[in-house]
């Protein structure tokens, strides 16, 4: 099937007279995880990671993606005749560089432009130059390949109430005309489905595990303009965005009423998310700046971060609920990574303000664990007994906040040396981290070799970042602040500040043998003020125990043990008030001192 | 006197319309240290720092450096109205977006194309271009008042034998001929001193402290073009080069003799050093990359390395004297800071192939060791007596290499907690980074932060980076490797590489009451292979005890006791042989275990 669409693609490109198309992993606001309709790259690649390029000649298909999809790249694409690309940095824009080098001058590049953004345009119109390459739109001759592409997400639109917000849109928006009156501008363009979400306090479900709303926001110092399809909104929330001079206006008008800005105006946006095709309408003045919601967003007010903690204490029971399940049926019957999976979800949606996963749940056992963003399809997945590792990456969204932990588990048996050393090293890692105090001003690829450090004594180390912001009731990556090894994404060169929730999640995998990761979500707070500035430290708030089966005690020092008591100490108070006697019997024991 | 002169720049700044002129503190060739004659920044501002920019205009002076400067800025700029902005970035060019912001539209603004490299001038039109301002040579300008300016240095040029360098300069240019071919170039062109002297194997002392020659290289494929003044060969150096197709014309001339290269010429060279006279002056085809050199240069041969670590030994034979008729005459009377750096010279001239310091020494007693990049003028040094606390900083140019070492000594007294504490911070976060094992590919910045978590723990920092490349009778500060807090200098953006030497020197502060810095040059090498790739770490090769009257034992960990107790029995081993019977029993009880 994937073979007879990049035929049937290559005859597009004859007709076009295209040299070649690059179709990327994203949407027209750069979302890391898109709609159906924006599955462009899937469709015609069978990839389906969240990262990725494809780039098809007439006689190449080739595929871009980093080193946390190398192993699912061989699985979904074996059967086909794609080259692999291997980034040693993610979202890097390697292929350009590639394909100019391959292209002959005057050559023809088709690419959809509302697929890119101006600055990727910028970059790729930069090194094409040199052989006066022509890049051309094609957004209909995919459409016309495409023919049962799904429509655009029509659901109803839900507002966020202040409950759960913690800030009124009024509020948030006097804070981008406030940006906009000191930037001497007259407007502030949003592209991004995250950062719209947060500014108008709406939710939907738009993409797939995150509750996004499709549109652009164009803010005013008078009036507001929100694209988004009029009817997806009840009536009273179209009356409270009229009390607040926001105007809704469909979607598919954006583009056309956005070219109506007088060319006199000045316009402030985040060059990275504009897309092209916006960019080539308007006439107006762009002033590229980072996006002031994305900063504004990443700090979590009072109400978020009391929303935090309790899907904290909410996944906590979950988890708990679920291992002592899992523990008991393990010793009646094998279980499928994928049943498991939908089991988890399950104790999940008991809790209050579930709303649904907040990505695919990652069920990896044994070898499996290794493929960092594996998914159990219901019939691939690997059958799970009462022995050896099984690694567990899940989160959910609920109306209170957005959940992320990763637990690895030894199941039964007698573990090797190398997975207790291993897996100490990554929990050495973890607390090294978590328990650092920094100044103000420091960015995570600064900080992320904490976490690696105690691997990289033994010679390993792990192909990802150490851990990435994450949404209220948003977005599971959220931009910007994280952990990572290079400067060129935002969780690199995003400073941390206090009231971030940033998740801190090293891990260690071996091919075909096993995977290991611990992750837990973070609250930043300013430590302590000397002469030397403002410091700034974490808090954990993730509530679950680490499994100590799978620790060597030898390897930890006397702070980490404390630490470690100290966690699980606090884990247990949490939790217990919450669950039933038979439960907090299994969590004391889970929670004892080492 | 400096008012005079700025005065007089104000008058010239009328008479040629200008609106302001930018003042850096470099050369042509884009060199940290510089000759008299380039010494422009100095003059018209009195400030002698290493780093600054001077921004001139009809109502304001001002002027930008970085935090290792600002006690010594207010200390020898108070006389004058001159503003300080502070950078928070080392060279980071702050002061072209302050210059854009207080200009009228088309603005005309004086700089010396000379002392503008390409990549600078770039930044300065990107961020002039919406105001349109005009950006004019001021060469001459600068000679119209500055009329007993000091001539270019022309002193006799020396041929590096094989013996020190290790390598021929036949087979250096190869390897950037090779480069060329690669690179379908026709020429590489290189601006940089320190490039210069490594290629040719030449070295002079053009600059202070700094055995280089001043000169522009075109490297071609079939012949190379060596852009230094004639005369100051020898006759025998000429006909080596003349066997090697390297013709040697007359520096003055270079502009004009790169003015013939045809236009249709592609000349490789690195942007950050060509400077935009030549760039001007030159109508072929520039092909910007990092330069080859520089890369070559970082790694050093066993010749470069077995020099090194004889120097080391040359460095702790002088330093054990000097310290022994520190410690003897102090208990006679007080010395001023200025004597002891000289007598310190004293000891290393005794030393085999010495050539002169590598630097202005750091004599900093008390509060004056918090002034960074402090010097003690003969006149206003302090007088050191038989108490408190020391810093010394210094180094030398041996034929065989380069040195640089920093110790910081208690003289008498009973210390106080505080400065215990600090100093053994200080040393913990030079044991974790000197003992770190990291992934090839790892740059500077990435793991900066190991020499400062047990500072940043106390709420302490260190306001520069913690250390940088060395060079084998060259430039004390070598790019590009290093370690610094951020990714837009060289040494937090250049990736360790096996067979580099480095220095590791975290440090504290306190304003006038004391400077600690431990500083150690480190050999890095490959440790390991595994699955995850090459590992690699640093081999400290400075040889002089750290003081541990200054360290709190109960704050080391028993890893660390156990570096301590290594280093100091190499460090009395390899010492001892060279010293008198009464220097070792000193140097014995300096390297006792603790």
């Amino acid at each position: 099937m994937i073979n007879k669409r990049l035929e049937k693609l290559r005859q597009q490109l004859s007709k076009y007279n295209l040299d070649a198309v690059i179709i990327p992993s994203t949407d027209p606001h750069q979302s890391e995880y898109v709609a159906k309709h924006w599955k462009v790259r899937e469709y015609f690649s069978g990839f389906t990671g969240s990262a990725g390029v494809l780039v098809v000649k007439p006689d190449e298909t080739a595929l871009w993606t980093d080193s946390r999809y190398f192993l699912q790249f061989e699985e979904e694409c074996k059967a086909y005749e794609i080259t692999l690309y291997k980034q040693s940095i993610p979202y890097a824009p390697e292929h350009v560089q590639w394909l100019c080098d391959s292209l002959e001058e005057n050559a023809v590049v088709g690419v959809d432009f509302l697929q890119f953004s101006k600055a990727q345009m910028d970059h790729i119109k930069e090194l094409s130059k040199s052989k006066n390459i022509e890049l051309k739109n094609i957004t209909e001759l995919v459409g016309e390949i495409w023919t049962d592409r799904p429509s655009l997400p029509d659901f109803p639109i839900d507002i966020h109430p202040l409950e759960f917000s913690g800030e009124t849109t009024r509020s948030k928006i006097q804070k981008v005309q406030h940006k906009i009156t000191t930037g001497k501008a007259d407007y502030y363009l949003f592209s991004r489905f995250d950062e719209i979400a947060w500014l108008f306090n709406i939710r939907s479900q738009d993409v797939d595990f995150t509750p996004l709303v499709t549109a652009y926001a164009l803010v005013g110092l008078e009036n507001t303009r929100l694209f988004c399809n009029k009817k997806r909104f009840s009536s009273s929330a179209l009356a409270t965005f009229s009390k607040l001079n926001i105007e809704v206006i469909d979607y598919d008008e954006a583009i056309v009423e956005l070219e109506k800005i007088a060319s006199t105006k000045k316009i402030i946006t985040d060059v990275s998310s504009l897309n092209y095709a916006v960019y080539n309408a308007v006439t107006s003045t762009f002033i590229f700046q980072n996006s002031i919601v994305k900063e504004l967003k990443a700090v979590k007010n009072d109400t978020e971060i009391a929303g935090a903690k309790n899907c904290m204490l909410k996944d906590g029971v979950a988890l708990t609920k679920f291992f002592i399940w899992l523990e008991n049926e393990l010793n009646k019957r094998s279980i499928s990574e994928y049943e498991i999976g939908k089991k988890l979800e399950s104790f999940r949606q008991q809790q209050e303000f579930y709303m649904g996963e907040s990505f695919a749940a990652i069920v990896g056992y044994k070898g499996n664990g290794a493929i960092i963003h594996y998914t159990a399809s219901e019939k691939g997945a690997a059958m799970v007994q009462n022995e050896d590792i099984l690694l567990i990456d899940s989160g959910a969204q609920y109306k209170d906040g957005t959940t992320d932990i990763t637990r690895t588990v030894w199941l039964g048996g007698t573990p090797s040396d190398e997975i207790k050393t291993t897996y100490t090293a990554v929990l050495k890692g973890y607390i090294a981290l978590e328990q650092l105090q920094f100044p103000k001003g420091t960015v995570g690829m600064q900080i992320d070799a904490f976490a690696r450090l105690h691997l990289w004594k033994l010679g390993l180390d792990y192909p990802h970042g150490t851990g990435h912001g994450i949404g209220s009731f948003g977005m599971v990556h959220e931009p910007g602040q994280g952990f990572t090894t290079n400067i060129a994404t935002s969780t690199g060169s995003t400073e941390h500040a206090p009231n971030q929730l940033t998740t801190i999640e090293p891990g260690c995998y071996k091919k075909d043998a096993f995977g290991i990761r611990i992750e837990n979500i973070v609250l930043s707070s300013l430590k302590e003020t000397t002469a030397f500035g403002e410091f700034i430290g974490f808090t954990p708030i993730t509530l679950f125990p680490i499994d100590r089966q799978l620790i060597k005690d030898s390897l930890l020092t006397a702070s980490e043990k404390k630490w470690f008591n100290g966690y699980h100490k606090m884990v247990f108070e949490q939790l217990s008030p919450r669950l039933d006697n038979d439960e907090i019997e299994w969590l004391r024991k889970m929670c004892q001192k080492l």
